[in-house]
């Protein structure tokens, strides 16, 4: 893959120097999942004709709090004065939505496109941006996922973004029910935009 | 089926007055359905010791107001001053919680617990009453019913009410995801609360 050399400033310093504080916050098997997650954004990006840098440095940062402690987040969430209603919640939510703020704290990314492609990158939303789109799907089909459908899902991410993100959607719900997990209601109002046949 | 003589004045007149009522209310396919909700529903409260003429009352009405349009719904929205986002769903959601004030308006039946069973019946809630659910599983095994898993579903009605419970609200989900339908916020809150493992 060809890296991206960062000259935008999303990030105060070199693509070599974010890479160094991902790998410092998460463990070996998250930050090649990371790797895999920046690879497949920017290749989608290409086909999407978007922002290259930014979808690597999205794409970087979009499980930079994931092993955080529950009680890290919950003093973030205070500390930012997010919606109490996240308390309720739990690390799949909070790596996403306060994992945003952390983000911001720690490697001073401002951008808030960057930041709301982090938060949504886990449920998803009613209304997504491309760069949404390119890290909820790159997520989804980086190549160390692994999972019945993946090829399947693969070939749509290249072909047509709208449909991944719609199939990725679906067939999240679907393992959720399948094993008695959590949904988290605003997952539905993405399944209500995305999915259902108007 | 012994019938249940109405002497508690849930609805001011006899049974055979409300089947009346019920019959010009809708289509002789949802009446038969009807009956089926009310019988099932007599059973079940007699297994669980609950009133039941309650229960017949509530079984009868539940589907009173399913085939008002959708204009007469938003009606009955602002004249009750219901919640406005209600606007945004349909009548799978509306002849629950808009029905419970159309029956309150015309079969002049007050009682709380009836009409909240009636709000209840279509998506659950996270609290459910013993009436709430002798409904909600009633309109889903009565005899009419027929779907692959129904004889599962209506052997666990009559063994464990709460498993019923459990076991619609996964089954309801899965079917609308399958079918690509739009799944009522409110259901989540059901499925989180009855059907995932804490």
């Amino acid at each position: 893959m060809k890296e991206v050399e960062y000259q935008e400033h999303f990030f105060p310093g070199t693509r070599q120097e974010l890479l160094n504080k991902v790998k410092q916050s998460v463990k070996e098997k998250r930050y090649q999942h990371i790797l895999g997650v920046e690879q497949t954004a920017v290749k989608l990006a290409e086909i999407n004709q978007f922002d290259l840098e930014k979808a690597s440095v999205a794409g970087l940062v979009h499980d930079y709090a994931k092993e955080r402690t529950a009680a890290e987040f919950k003093v973030a969430i205070k500390q930012h004065q997010l919606d109490p209603d996240l308390l309720n919640w739990g690390n799949f939510i909070w790596h996403g939505v306060v994992g945003a703020e952390i983000i911001r704290d720690e490697l001073r990314i401002t951008d808030e496109e960057i930041l709301n492609a982090v938060r949504r990158h886990t449920v998803g939303a009613v209304e997504m941006t491309t760069l949404d789109k390119l890290i909820y799907v790159a997520d989804f089909v980086e190549p160390s996922r692994d999972f019945p459908d993946v090829e399947f899902a693969r070939s749509l991410a290249y072909a047509d973004l709208d449909q991944a993100v719609r199939f990725e959607t679906k067939h999240t719900l679907q393992y959720l029910l399948n094993a008695n997990q959590t949904v988290y209601p605003r997952a539905i109002d993405t399944y209500n935009q995305w999915v259902v046949k108007k």
